[in-house]
This record gives C-alpha cells, sequence and structure tokens, in this order.
C-alpha cells in the first residue's frame, strides 16, 4: 500500500494538468498507422507515442484488458511496458469490468492490483457485495462500478425498474454505502445518457463519475459537465479512446492524438463552473 | 469454426464419461502440494497431474482465468500448456466473467475463443445483449450466462424484484431468446440455491445449466440434479473445484483428486433418472 490513495493522485494529476480528460488504451493492430507495423512492438511504440503526447493534458489513462489480452501471451508484456510509459503522477485506471466470488476476485485484485500495479479497476456489480469487496479491501485503490454503460444493450437490465427506481440507481445506492467503508468506489456511467448523470450525481455527490463514451460512441459533453459533476466542479472523469487514439491513421498520429486530446480537454474546461475551471 | 458444436462435444463427453462433473481449475501457489513446488511451472505441474487423474470422469473443465492471471505474466503460457493436457474430446468452459461493449467484447472473443481456444466462457450479463453478441457469434462456441450466482452477494441485485419477477428470470428469459437465433447459449446458475434451478429450467427448458457451488460452497447435489436437469435427464454441467483439486494437500492429490471425482460422479449418477442416468 503506498501513501497516496488513488483519489488523491486523481485530483493531483486533474489539478497539475487542469484535466478531467482519461485518454482510453485499446489498441488494435488492423487500426495502428502503418509506420508502427514495422516495429519489433507495433501496440507498445503506438501506445507509447500516445502517451507521450497526451501526458499533460489528462488526469488518467484507462487500458483496456482485452486489447491487450487479444495479443495473446505478448499482451502480458506488451501492457506491462505501456503501463511503464504512464508518467508515475498520471493514474492508470485498468478497464477489465471484472466481477467474481470472493476467493476468484482476491486473484483479479493480485492480478491487477499487484502484479500490474494499477491504481484503479473498473468491476461489474452484478454478483454483489462479496464479489466486490476483495477489491474495495485494496483502500489506496479506486474501484469504479458499472452502473449504467454507454452502449445499447445496457437498457436489457440496467434501466428495469426495481421496486420504485431503475437497477442503475440501486447499484448507485449500493455503491454510495459501500464506500463509506471504504472510501475507495466510483462508478461508471456513459456519457451517452448525459440526462441520467445528474440522477446518478443527486445519489452519488461524492463519488468519482468514470465517463465513457463522449468520442465516437457520440455523448454529449456539455449535458455530461452540467449534470454529472460534483459540487467542487470536478468529480468526472471524461473518457475517449478511439476519438484520440486514431485521430490520424498516418504517421502524424501522434500530434494529431495531442491535438484531438487538447481540443477536449479545452471544451471541457470551458464547460466547467467558472469558479472551479 | 470447427465442425461440432460446443453443445455436441459436451454431449459427447458427458455420454463417454457417463458424468455431468466438470472440473474446475483454480490453482493457488499457497495451496499447492509440497512436491509440486519444485517443479519448473509448478501450476502446470499440478494441473496436469489433476487432468490426468481425472479426464474419463468429467464432461468438461473449467479454468478459471483469474488464477493464472494472478500469476503475471507466466500465467498465460502455463494457461496455454494446461489447456493442451486437456484432451481433445473434453470441452474447456473457460471462466472469466467478461462483458464489455461490443468492440471489446470482440476482443475478448479473440483471447478467450481463439487464442487460447476455448469451447466455452462464462459471460456477464449486465451490459445487455451487445456486449454479449459478439460471443454468440461464435456459433460453435458456448456462450454461459451469469443468472443466480452462488455467492451470497448473489441477493445485492440478482434477486431484485423487476416487475412481477426477479431480475435473474429477466436474464434467464433473454438467454432464451438470444439463444433461439445463436443456439449456443447457456446459464449459470449457482448450487447454493438449489430451489430456484427449477424456475430457471421451466424458463429455459432446453439451455445447459453450469452449477457451480456444490462442492466446498456447500450446495445440495440433490436439489441441483432434480430441479436442474432437462427433459433428457442432463442439461446440467456440475462444477467443483476445490473440493477436488484440493482433496489432497500431500503427494497423493492425483489420486485423492480422481478418488473425489468418481464419488460425486456417481453421486450424480445415481440421483439422475433412472431412465437417463
Amino acid at each position: 500500500m503506498s501513501e497516496t490513495t488513488f483519489r488523491q493522485k486523481l485530483t493531483a494529476a486533474s489539478v497539475r494538468n487542469e484535466s478531467l480528460l482519461c485518454v482510453g488504451l485499446d489498441p488494435v493492430v488492423e487500426r495502428l498507422p502503418a509506420a508502427m507495423l514495422t516495429q519489433t512492438d507495433p501496440v507498445l511504440r503506438f501506445c507509447s507515442e500516445i502517451i507521450e503526447a497526451t501526458s499533460d493534458l489528462v488526469c488518467a489513462y484507462k487500458p483496456n484488458f482485452a486489447f491487450f489480452g487479444a495479443l495473446g501471451e505478448s499482451g502480458w508484456r506488451t501492457l506491462e511496458a505501456t503501463l511503464e510509459q504512464i508518467p508515475p503522477h498520471i493514474p492508470v485506471i485498468l478497464d477489465a469490468k471484472v466481477g467474481d466470488i470472493g476467493n476468484t476476485a482476491q486473484q483479479y485484485a493480485r492480478m491487477f492490483f499487484e502484479r500490474l500495479g494499477a491504481d484503479a479497476l473498473t468491476v461489474n456489480p452484478y454478483m454483489g457485495y462479496d464479489a466486490v469487496e476483495p477489491f474495495l479491501a485494496y483502500g489506496d485503490c479506486g474501484v469504479f462500478l458499472l452502473c449504467l454503460t454507454s452502449n445499447p444493450g445496457s437498457a436489457d437490465f440496467q434501466t428495469l425498474r426495481v421496486d420504485d427506481e431503475m437497477l442503475y440507481h440501486s447499484v448507485a445506492r449500493r455503491a454510495v454505502a459501500w464506500d463509506q467503508d471504504s472510501g475507495n468506489c466510483g462508478l461508471v456511467v456513459g456519457a451517452t445518457k448525459a440526462e441520467t448523470l445528474m440522477e446518478v450525481r443527486q445519489l452519488a455527490p461524492q463519488l468519482p463519475l468514470l465517463v465513457p463514451g463522449v468520442g465516437t460512441q457520440g455523448g454529449d459533453l456539455e449535458a455530461v459537465i452540467a449534470n454529472g459533476q460534483d459540487a467542487a466542479g470536478g468529480g468526472l472523469v471524461i473518457n475517449a479512446s478511439r476519438s484520440i487514439m486514431y485521430a490520424s491513421s498516418d504517421a502524424d498520429f501522434g500530434s494529431a492524438a495531442r491535438s484531438a486530446a487538447a481540443t477536449m480537454r479545452g471544451d471541457i474546461n470551458n464547460l466547467r463552473q467558472p469558479a472551479t475551471a
């Protein structure tokens, strides 16, 4: 356990870089610029350039485990090496959406928090408290529970009516309760459902919200910020992956990513409350 | 795509070995017999012996990805090498409980079905259809959706009342609907809630049910079979992990695992309907 918690590290990075922008790292070999393909480890080289081009513009990076796992055995090394490229003051939110019974969850915690050194992890809440608790037990790490996701299928279960609310409201309430003991809970709320961000913010006034879906998926940035920011004008981690990583498919992809990230950071900051921008 | 579907392979293995027993592979270094620790790859050696000792007694193996991932970089090789030890006629249900938006789910499908060659995968349904569809698209592979899990936390969300049923009923209904197109859906229903197996079986008469929780977790085998079997006296994949793998912590762990597996297989077969046993 380090002396700094995930939330402190996130706030410090956010203040230092004046940013609520998180860049997702979802590398797909087929989409890499041609110049990368001659490198020893094309995915590592690509991610390294994206990180180098954006690390003064972001509050966090969010590598998605699936994209590295899909590379097979070499993917683990590539992920580890990619994480080493991230400056130590920028928190890493590992996106793996895990969730399993306690003794298995402990193994995932070991994998992601200990072996890979992630600062935070996304966790699927469907299996309930004892599937989440082993992650919450790492008090210095962050645990983002899926609440209302950005995809169309979120309507299949997450918005079902349970008693007098929707399922994702129940998840938000539970997360707030669990956070009272652990202090390290957050929620994932998709930007494509920006109007619902206000409801989640009301249920969870103090929890950090990880908001995917503002880039390629088309979420409305203005509504995200108006509805999702906390009382201090923060509490948001706004993620964009493809719109930044693949801003250009040519050799200028690094500067294109920087430009896309700078634009989004600026747009976000212009929309934040003046008092706290 | 091979010419044999997961369901066909499962049925063939179940008939050949007269078994509904699935052995879970959840290796933890701290629990390995001392004799294993001097081996080059203790986890591989251990799993290989468990497989060798039980492969004529099971209908499937269920390696849990977390336990290999927790080993770090070497875990991938160990998992691959473990899978190679499983006879090709025994299906592998990879337990990873993944679930993410479509373009990410495609990467998990690539990782587990293509890179690792799993015959089936466990998938968390919380994100809805488009998070499941990329797995269903591998028609020859199996997709076990978490329905009602074996842990205490399953009461936090899975049994919440939605309209006039519970959330896990909704999951079962959706799985049946999705299966009509794909033909490769199954459900995970914990043995610790054996009375609910009858409800799920009524909602999903034809879907294979993966039932964890009969060993260490204490589920009632008799109720599992009475309530969970399909019209043909099958349709169940009854998993035990720790009660078999760690049946002995000494050098005789292989024969102890064989004995535990044979006992459980026999108990299951004695409880099946005579007409179909």
